[in-house]
Parts: structure tokens; C-alpha cells; sequence
């Protein structure tokens, strides 16, 4: 079981997709943002404006990054989108994720 | 928008009813703890241990505490649910809530 401390938690929740996709906001002090969030079995499309870091601490999806071929995870897993893109996810089982808004490079 | 600042985020969610009722626990330096989560539509039972105040942000519910009659919260609302009870819901559309656990009276 991970930690992260010393946070600001948004108490409400960023919902999407009728609430198939939700997230909650974490702020460090440092100025890092996060999002962590649940994403039910479905199809999304995302876009970024920052590159983004996607943890994936449980469940199973596909990812398309622009062209790029599907690739999986089941269980724990990270990829990355750059700035500005547009991704798509196949989500096949709750999914549980931890999202960094990373600097543009 | 609501902040709690100063708090230990536990980075896994906790998933129930296939994820279609999840949250994440907020720990506070008082010790005091919290949950944040989301609701999906559908019917649910739950039980507590310690005396919880239920409050909601956002969304459509309603709620029955035992030996009391259903009970509709729609936006913004509170109830509270004594130790040791079990409690149903209907959700009718997503629910975003906040649980405080308080010290048994």
C-alpha cells in the first residue's frame, strides 16, 4: 500500500463518461499534479495538453498511442503520452490508475 | 471546489460491486480518516463499524437506515448512520461522496 503525504486532495471528483471514467485531483508541494482515478470496462479516447505519465496499479486495459500498435497491461504498468496527443483505451477490467502531468520537454 | 490539505493519500482505491462503488482513504494528522469516492447507479447494502457521516457532493440517491423510511438526496446532502447498522442505497445517477468515520458516541 503506497502513500502519498503531505497532499492537497480537490475533494470533489472529475467525472467523465457518465462516471465510467472518474478521478480525484492531488497536489504536492513541490507543484506536481496528479490525478487517481477508476476507469470501468469500456472504450475512451483521451487527449493530452501535457506529457502524461499513466500508472496502471490494477486491472486490465489496451492502449493506442498515435501511431502506434495496441499493447496491454494486466496488472501494474506505466506508459507514456506526449503533449498533445489523442489516445485510446480498451478498458477489460476495473482499472485503478495513478496520473502525473509531467513538464513538456 | 473543496480542498483538504495536509493529508496522506493512499495512492489503491478500494473497489466494491465490480467497481461500480469505489474510493480512496484520506488520512488526516488528527487522525481523523475519510473516504472519497464514487457511485455508480444501482442498489447497494453496507454495513458500518464505527459512526459515519455521509456527506454527498453531488448526484442522486436514496438512502434507508434501518428501522427509518427511504430518504432522497439529490445534489448536495448529509446523513448520518449509526455504528454497527446496515444501511441500503439506490443511486440514480453517479454520486460523488465523502464518508467520515466518527468516534463511536
Amino acid at each position: 500500500m503506497s502513500q502519498f503525504e503531505n497532499v492537497t486532495l480537490v475533494k470533489e471528483a472529475n467525472v467523465y463518461f457518465e462516471g465510467k471514467v472518474t478521478s480525484r485531483t492531488v497536489l504536492f508541494e513541490s507543484g506536481e499534479k496528479k490525478t487517481v482515478g477508476i476507469m470501468l470496462p469500456g472504450e475512451y479516447e483521451f487527449s493530452t495538453s501535457q506529457k502524461e505519465e499513466m500508472e496502471i496499479l490494477a486491472g486490465k486495459l489496451a492502449f493506442k498511442l498515435a501511431g502506434k500498435d495496441w499493447e496491454t497491461i494486466e496488472g501494474k504498468g506505466v506508459f507514456y503520452v506526449p503533449a498533445n496527443e489523442t489516445f485510446q483505451l480498451k478498458v477489460q477490467s476495473v482499472v485503478d490508475y495513478c496520473c502525473s502531468y509531467l513538464p513538456n520537454e
